[in-house]
């Protein structure tokens, strides 16, 4: 996401979330400074992330007509409440990297990574209560509060089925796509939707713009999964560890498994069979049945099938030009537009 | 807590529990019977845990002269708030057993366990979302939800602390005073203050009924910890770990190495120096160097001030006269006063 536009609100983004971490305790300063750390935003290293869901809510606040800064306050608890949950993923996955880095337990062991998790997680809550000093009515506050606290328990659930498929044979794309748009959709939904809350009391952008969230994110996480077996090490920053060398079984997988001979799928569970981190041997090996199977064409095509309808239902619902392309250059990027995908890159 | 002005107080916070955790998706079912299992709530099996923050809500609420039922949202709210952080202490502290059961992590692993415990957290949002219903302006439930989130983050800070000081020689009992008053007095206070902020907008009774929940949050974990050394199996349901076992440097044992001579002190060192759980010889002696310090005398006289501060507080700002009775008799049941112990034991 270079380029100076996106710089710029990225950089309005972070000094908001740094303002949320600021204390002055001396001895607490090693408890926000796990979080800072994780967001990439201790002193001058490299910053992680790319602030995709924070830049979707305030762009979509821009695009309805209303001045950016006013719903920082949200376009940061949203960013805190995804890096939460990826605080707490880490654990959960045993992951000892993210962004060419150790991961937060990997660092402070895992005890101090869930209360840091934690910790992030009220603070989400409390960047929703600056909202109060931008002017917004209370009773549409409560609104946006009640929409993200119902997008994580979403988030919650997506994340406690996807623990699940962990031990079960009987995954099913469906099943995986119900896992994906709770684990990931909604957070892109409530995003854009959020953004409609604050800007306009209007059931129906406010319905359109959820929508529009939700097909980007599925679009998203299809082309992420896509890229977590077949993206370079480049372009994802998962060098260390791409998803089959972690036994993931993201959806080309389901997919493969649910399309496969009984001959294929016996090769497939056994290439699956030991402890992660995969040999890179069974690694090569499930790549090329994903390759034979042909899945990987037919989720590039749902892929685009959901950025177009994305796009469309924000060209239907939003207003204010320049943030409009802003986020289709934002949504063509991150679901690996060809044309737009180096411009944006 | 016996006695049917408890009892009925417990099934309506109980039953606003349940309504929160109620989902109908089969596929989901598991996930929120995590939740019920900590509670205490599934099927017929025997409850968990005294509820005893939210009945200070409730009976809070009430000494303000308000309707009990209105408040229940925020009542649940607050158990479910601490009973997340249960679930994750459990993990961070890796305990096994908590109520005579499995802890949830012992059950379904730590991955779940620390999703449950954060699905967990943002359903005790969504329960301050129902006071909506009940008639509270939305000025007030911001005011509500921003003291509890800001309750939440202080309870990590003290959380944060207390993991901190397991690998610290130089806690002293300012420091661990510091970090009781975040990790369980906030949460007091909160439940207290939290009954000010809907029943009245009054600064001062909010200020009175604050100190009031901290004081009796500290008498309590002053005599949680005096418990966790010498209270019998049968009074604090932890038979199979105590406080000693667990090599936990509670307030007796943070006093008596501040105390000790230098040779006793190294005897202590020495005693704690094995991983838990500890050996019962060094428990045994562990306590029997506390009794020789004393420290448990210093430790209920001080319980017994906070009590007395505690209840003074309470009478100044309360008027409702059966409410204030019960919670007077909550207070002395929760802080181990003698005269009223054994009657709501």
């Amino acid at each position: 996401m270079a380029g100076s536009p996106f710089d710029t609100r990225v950089a309005a983004i972070d000094e908001e979330v740094r303002a949320l971490l600021s204390h002055g305790e001396p001895s607490l300063q090693p408890f926000y400074g796990m979080m800072l750390y994780h967001l990439g935003l201790d002193a001058e290293r490299p910053r992680g992330g790319k602030r995709l869901r924070p830049l979707l809510c305030a762009l979509t606040f821009e695009a309805l007509g209303q001045e950016e800064a006013r719903v920082l306050p949200a376009a940061a608890a949203i960013e805190l409440l995804h890096n939460f949950t990826l605080i707490h993923d880490d654990i959960e996955d045993q992951d000892p990297r993210r962004h060419h880095r150790p991961t937060v337990w990997s660092v402070w062991g895992e005890a101090q990574a869930i209360n840091a998790g934690d910790g992030m997680y009220a603070l989400s809550r409390l960047a929703v209560q600056r909202l109060r000093e931008r002017g917004f009515p209370a009773e549409r506050i409560l609104d946006l509060l009640a929409l993200l606290d119902q997008t994580c328990v979403r988030v919650c659930e997506g994340q406690f089925l996807d623990i699940s498929f962990e031990t079960r044979t009987d995954v099913t794309a469906e099943r995986y796509r119900a896992m994906a748009s709770r684990k990931t959709g909604a957070l892109f939904a409530a995003a854009a939707e959020g953004a409609a809350v604050l800007a306009a009391d209007d059931a129906a952008v406010r319905g359109r713009l959820r929508a529009f969230g939700m097909e980007f994110g599925e679009a998203f996480q299809a082309h992420d999964d896509v890229m977590g077996i077949w993206g370079s090490a480049d372009r994802t920053g998962k060098v260390e560890m791409n998803d089959l060398v972690k036994r993931k079984k993201t959806l080309p997988v389901v997919l493969a498994f649910e399309r496969a001979s009984p001959k294929v799928r016996a090769q497939l569970d056994e290439l699956f069979g030991p402890p992660a981190p995969l040999p890179q041997a069974n690694v090569d090996r499930i790549r090329a049945i994903l390759d034979e199977t042909g899945v990987r064409d037919g989720i590039e095509r749902d892929i685009e099938a959901h950025r177009e309808r994305a796009l469309g239902l924000l060209h239907a619902a939003a207003g204010a030009r320049e943030a409009t392309d802003l986020l289709e250059r934002l949504v063509r990027a991150a679901t690996g537009a060809p044309a737009e995908a180096s411009a944006a890159a």
